[in-house]
């Protein structure tokens, strides 16, 4: 299975192919589209995500809601876009509106401009934003359409707002509830003194970033390899979750507080139960040797604050080489619901991509059965 | 460039095959296996590494110490393989001994023994042994050949073992002294203390773990990409130095630290100097919107504590199924010098990849002069 | 460079994304639209291709007619999808309908209903058929643009319909005329006949297939490799060209005449003029080593006859298990004329893959300096 | 499953590594090594041959005949490396001597001295020389092992020298003979005529193609894909065989001849006998819709004469840019046997990799149940 995305921010549409589906995979539509919801939804977000209201339209792949084993297309228009279609037309635009000049720290204005040879961040901004995490949210749901099929959910929470941090312990069970709360947090105490930390950071022109949880339940063993280094587990995952804009650390079940402990109080000990082999821990997050281990897998992810703030930081305008402050081009003070939403994707993506390779098959009865027979 | 990677632990030989290095790129036999030496060396090792001393063998692909454009294979032959041949060999073996049942946590021992049908995890856990990252450290040695030419340089330190952590700030050039040292640690006082820690850990029969950190210099702004996301540069780095064995963790820049400061303490604003873009700090680590920017790239990996204990862990025995104390394979207490030189090296690898796609070219002349007309 | 498609024949739109493109190429859309009706032309098409009027609309990573170097994605619009949706529709179709269970010879039919487990051959053709070529026509027509900023020019002509075989020699000037021909014959009295044949084969149900040859002109030396059989450039190319629906057998240069003729009568032979090295003859068709060897590129194709008969041909309803005979779901009986515009799009798009792998580069700018300083 | 291979013609050894075989695979190094010397075979080979007898050494992957799971890596060492290492050494060599400047045509001799900005050809047609095809002919050899499992086998015959050519339908159970006779050719009378053929052309200094058909027995229907235009499996299969130094043709079933016939002559009817549907012929070799379809795979190429001839072919002197007599590296007149063998091993090894990527699985247990499976 293999997600190829296109689509500028303020351009006519997103536009994903999932190539690698089995025949007769039910889509739930009503999943994509909350989801895509959830991604622009979460306290702390400004005016844009309320001008667009983000659903699914099946261009290809999929027949009466079932997949036909073809490459699925996808787009999510951009509702917004007669309003741009002026400025960003491909068949003819007036390029010398919109412009943005003013480089922005944080984002990849400055070394797009140098890279692509333009003179205008908007021909780097409109792909680089962090819009196009539309369409792998799209896709990360359709790849839960075949998660669920084999038994494997993929859920979490947001565990720290601008260093507001909760170390509770959650089952799996519980993160389902914190989707209900406005910053996805799950201790209400906490959520709330987020909640207080961003209106004051919105006074004053700044922003927030947080940490992710994300959780994947029900996974069997053997997943990724230990026989080369491209093909592990924990390589995938945490290659496909710091690739989604404004992630800046990612680890894996005890993470870098392995770093701080001896031997005897990270590693997971097994015992056999019942027929089955069970750990008295799960530190190592689900994954040994590069293989899903069949307990659940933890990730945690950091996100940086947007850095685009109304407060406004200091840079240099591209077109005069002068000193200047930065342009907003949103108004966001925190997105940490969406980077949850985001990175749950990206996992549910990456895990079907290495389920199938490892099941292989076309259609869904065959995908089934295979996963079945799995020890 | 394509690295591939084969051979066994205890297997006649380790093999790689480096694809796409330019003709006429320089190879410097000495660099390659000074670093292999390093990679066997640090305070806290067992008695393996004294058997072998690793030496890169050049089997294809370099003539007179020149490259030839096509594809470059070594090995590093295993020096203990006389004593192993007997249960080793591919064309006939006494499989019955060295068998491994008490399968070790923190190992792929258990899974793998699912996922491959076997009964022995000698089967596995001889290409899940981090002895194959000697194939990585030659593999980015040539890679570190190939950067020299552009200006490019790779280097690092061990911030922490076992949570004895060093929070200094040091230039790139005063990183060097580092590998002169016994844990590759800059303070010779937390260095001292670490060293203590593992001689108690080693005397209860522990082991420990650690943090790396590994920055570049040199490189300009624009590899990686902002337009796909599988072809950012931060994504590509994290999930190369997560495929090492024994990580945990990977961060770039200011990495988790971002989740607790908001947006004004954490990203870099712009100036120009002397017709020059830099940054009044480097909090991004060097990497914004998926691109190196100009500034040095900084990036930090958890290694977890060795997962063979002198002082055994619970487990099962495969073949019996009874409660077990897993076997020693290794007698390491602590490995980070090795994870440092691994660390730095896939670095290496994964920016020579980066670069060589973005450049293309044929033959050393060709890719120098279009690094040098890069903005 | 890579493009990705995706669409059913009769769903709502065909997609594919190009990824790779340099920024600043100037997209010429009556190039790519011309190139889509003449897909859709040649004697010997059936009804269908009137109905459709293909137009490409491009839906990323273009504003104002000139690339931004992120993924262009694009669709041609199904203008008969009205007429489809109640039996299409991705979120819910009437599917008893428009069923198809006489499995014809020569398709994907009954070898797609086992594999991915339906009961509806439409399922399957639906991807399987011709149509989904306007999308490589499409992609090959925006590899032209590049291909042209080099001085890089593909064009070809039909060399055999059914049998009556244009066996003159042309210049790669002469082969423009072609298009302006109603089968794209450059000899009259042998199109003539073809075109008689034609309609003696539609007067007694039959069908035709044909040869076309493809030309490349201008394409410097160096292109693809010797050193990794896995990126030759007639392998990349003969892969691709055998990817096109209905195509049996491709050769370069001399082709299978090669088989029958002693080595002094196949091979190059080389001389210097005025600095510039030059052949005798062009047997190689201008690839030598799995390399481009500065000469015109030459490729024939061969096409199966249309599989789809008037008149029938025997066949078992899948249904059923009873014999019957194949329905046909569309009534050309010769489509020479598409397949020489999708071989050529396909080279065309090949060369590009192949041209940006050595050049690299993420401009225009760069990528024509590039090409310049080459040898 | 994927090879990747390395090694120079006069270098120390040939290396390869395949990845992705299931654990528990049986090796036949009787088969792989017998297949080595079939390469090396065949009437009209010149001196070289003789030197070498070429024997795998597995280095990785393998133990006491059964494979890891793990990437296997082999070797088959140059016996003639010690006359060549003063040459040769990637270490140091004195590469004044053993210079080839008068470039041959045919060869990628020119084309790769611009590429790889070199002056001596020894440093291209090291790796273009057709000895790197004994790697591809052992990992073919380990494909047909995996084949075997599943009950699939390839096989081939010559059916064509210099122009004298066998018409003849054979039987898959018939071909196993034409690898006892000294032209791999199966009507004895013509294998005379051709014998004094290449007897003649030696005699004047010339050399001699051929054609080869491969046939594939035992493979179930659905093999490659309908979905999308790159896993076609005709254009896989058509790729490998044209990556083969010298073809420059291949054709699938009837080839070239359905160019010439009506559709009513050349697609296969389907019946349903016994429960099981079957074509009353094959004109289609196997293959519909970029899929098996469970008749025989037919696979034909062009391999073009020998480049090198004793006679001599006017070049030019790279090193004084003067005429010159083209130099012979080699004395083969004829190398249909080698060429035979290859594309035999090339179609092994990708039927393999697309079978592995349909049925996935980590041992062969598992493969072969997914196999068994099917329909």
């Amino acid at each position: 299975m293999k997600l190829t995305t296109a689509g500028e921010s303020h351009g006519k549409t997103l536009v994903g192919i999932i190539e690698g589906l089995p025949s007769n995979l039910p889509i739930d539509f009503d999943l994509i589209n909350s989801r895509l919801a959830l991604r622009q939804s979460g306290y702390g977000r400004g005016g844009r995500q309320k001008i667009e209201s983000d659903k699914i339209e099946i261009l290809s792949g999929v027949r009466n809601r079932l997949t036909l084993g073809s490459p699925l297309a996808f787009q999510i228009v951009n509702r917004d876009y007669q309003n741009w279609q002026p400025y960003m037309d491909p068949e003819g635009a007036d390029v010398s509106m919109r412009r943005l000049t003013r480089v922005r720290p944080g984002h990849a204005d400055l070394t797009g401009l140098l890279k692509y040879d333009q003179t205008d961040a908007r021909n780097i901004l409109e792909r680089a934003s962090a819009r196009e995490t539309a369409v792998r949210v799209a896709a990360g749901s359709i790849a839960m359409c075949y998660l669920k099929e084999l038994g494997v959910y993929v859920s979490g929470y947001v565990r720290c707002v601008c260093g507001i941090v909760d170390n509770n312990q959650y089952s799996f069970e519980g993160l389902a509830e914190a989707k209900n709360n406005p910053l996805f947090m799950l201790d209400s105490l906490l959520e709330r003194q987020a909640m207080d930390l961003i209106d004051s950071l919105k006074a004053s022109g700044d922003t927030a970033g947080g940490v992710v949880e994300i959780r994947v339940k029900g996974l069997k063993a053997g997943f990724g390899s230990c026989m080369q280094y491209s093909t592990k587990l924990d390589a995938l995952l945490c290659g496909a979750v710091m690739s989604v804009q404004a992630i800046k650390g990612v680890e894996i079940g005890m993470g870098f507080e392995v770093s701080k402990l001896p031997g005897s109080r990270v590693h997971d000990e097994i015992f056999l139960e019942n027929g089955k082999y069970v750990r008295g821990s799960n530190n190592a997050g689900g994954i040994e040797g590069g293989m899903s281990n069949g307990e659940e897998i933890v990730l945690r992810a950091a996100m940086k604050p947007i850095p685009t703030l109304m407060k406004g930081l200091k840079t240099v305008d591209y077109a005069t080489g002068q000193p200047a402050t930065a342009a907003g081009e949103r108004s966001d003070v925190a997105a940490i619901c969406a980077c949850e939403i985001i990175v749950e994707s990206v996992v549910a993506m990456t895990l079907a991509e290495v389920i199938s390779s490892r099941l292989g098959g076309d259609n869904l009865k065959e995908v089934k059965e295979r996963y079945s027979r799995l020890p």
